[in-house]
């Protein structure tokens, strides 16, 4: 039987910085990601994809947001803004594995899964938002909307840049259709899904999904998955070769194999940045302590090669 | 064994003319929408769910244009603007129905697939795009676009609102994944797919798939999927509840079954409008000819009356 592997992306595999964000340089940057994972479709994986949307989601927040102030059409709440960013990047992703596999000659399916991730209405992380999203304010354009959508938690950025809109970033509880994605990917369909780290929705009373404006890290929702579905590995694609602790200093040191309490203490040191490589680490713990063999932290470009990244092994 | 079903809603079942489009209205339409199918689904139909986009992918085109004439996010193809509205439109979809299946006590998954669609890249509508799409431009707004857009095609509007774009609607040859949408739904999960027509997609002499400015017509697509999955039936849903000759005449008739040699006189005839009740005939003929058995062209309050609708026969 085949191995499953879970393989996150970052929204920056598309959308890089320093270019101009063009649908052809869009399209050449998804080309170059599908090919890095070809060596382990080659080697007869079983692939899940999950993928992230921060420079996505922000464009399309800015869309809703300066279209809504001289138009009729209206600015849609987060987890409509996250669901487009689904599926354009889901869109993008499968036309780019599918193309990819073509050249490669190899017969796979590509399959793009719009996916709800459950959160708990009650995370104690909604009484806290800090997660920053979509465009900065000025004062009265921050004024104006608080009127359509009064009690918005906005903070004042500390470069001066004006004012953001700042949410939580919630647990995953539930992915949505988890079950369908494992049986899809074990037979042999490569499929993509909790885009941005999944829709997020909780529940009412009546145990009714209702959409709810929060960020949920796409790492851990792509670690849920891969418990959930009992992949045999799970890697976390980033945009250095390896995990460093004391990163840019003298003393830098590139980290080839840790277990996971090695990688609680290092947390508690601080020696990985939050909102970079800190929560990529949470998600491989997650992962290793739920079930999984090992999380693998890297780049793209080293897929593939055996000794490639950070191992995180129990 | 149960039937299966394919049922095409309007993009308007969500974005209605005459409300503001806020989010709280578009929750309760897709309530309602999903309410009116829920009679074929306690039947125990295998249902497949294609939609429209028209309102919200005219919006989504809005958005891009006017943000990219302020910042320095670009305006995205036709393409990645209906994947945008697959994913938002998908979403609500099957949020709605979960929640309409909750409170009828019916368990079924719910699941909605980004899905792209072959045309030819030498259809003939190729030659003639008349179909037209996003916002009206004026005539200076109109050179600045195409100085980035060289030889993109516009319409002056007749009634004076300034210029449109227009592009072709060719012919939907292939499903991506239709297989799958076939076993999903046949093992009981209903699925959404098709949204919008389909992402339109070309290949290149390579058999690579390529995105394509161009509007596939929504029945059509769900025609081409009943087809394709061996549909039982297949129901196209307006916003009157049946198909007319001699409409809003004082000899205007309803029809309660009609042949496909009927529904083509009727065509020749011009008894249909371009654009609204055509393209659902033609979708109705198109899947009859094919192997269908009937197709049933109603509003979303009717289904499940027995006698609801026109039926399109052999």
């Amino acid at each position: 039987m085949s191995k499953t592997a879970v393989i996150a992306f970052g929204g920056n595999a598309l959308l890089r910085s320093g270019q101009r964000g063009t649908y052809k340089e869009q399209i050449a940057n998804v080309q170059s990601t599908c090919e890095s994972i070809i060596g382990l479709i080659e080697q007869g994986y079983n692939i899940i994809i999950g993928h992230g949307n921060g420079p996505q989601v922000g464009n399309v927040m800015l869309q809703h947001e300066i279209t809504s102030r001289v138009t009729d059409v209206m600015a849609m709440p987060l987890d409509f803004c996250v669901s487009e960013t689904q599926g354009s990047i889901g869109y993008l992703i499968e036309q780019g594995l599918r193309n990819t596999l073509l050249r490669h000659k190899i017969k796979r399916n590509v399959i793009g899964i719009i996916t709800q991730v459950l959160v708990d209405k009650n995370d104690k992380m909604f009484l806290n938002p800090t997660k920053p999203v979509g465009p900065y304010y000025k004062k009265k354009q921050m004024n104006a909307f608080l009127e359509d959508n009064p009690g918005t938690p906005f903070k004042e950025d500390p470069k001066g840049n004006g004012w953001r809109r700042v949410v939580a970033s919630p647990q995953p509880l539930k992915v949505m259709n988890v079950e369908l994605v494992e049986s899809l990917a074990k037979s042999g369909n490569i499929v993509i899904t909790v885009g941005g780290g999944g829709i997020p929705v909780v529940e009412n009373e009546q145990g009714e999904l209702i959409g709810i404006e929060a960020v949920i890290d796409k790492d851990l929702a792509s670690a849920l998955t891969a418990v959930d579905i009992h992949a045999d590995e799970f890697y976390i694609l980033t945009d250095v070769p390896k995990v460093y602790i004391n990163f840019r200093q003298p003393n830098e040191k590139a980290l080839d194999v840790i277990t996971i309490k090695e990688a609680e203490k290092y947390l508690e040191e601080h020696q990985f940045a939050e909102g970079s490589m800190a929560p990529k680490v949470r998600a491989a713990i997650y992962f290793v302590k739920n079930g999984g063999k090992e999380c693998i932290i890297t780049e793209a470009g080293q897929l593939g090669n055996p000794n490639c990244g950070t191992r995180i092994v129990k």
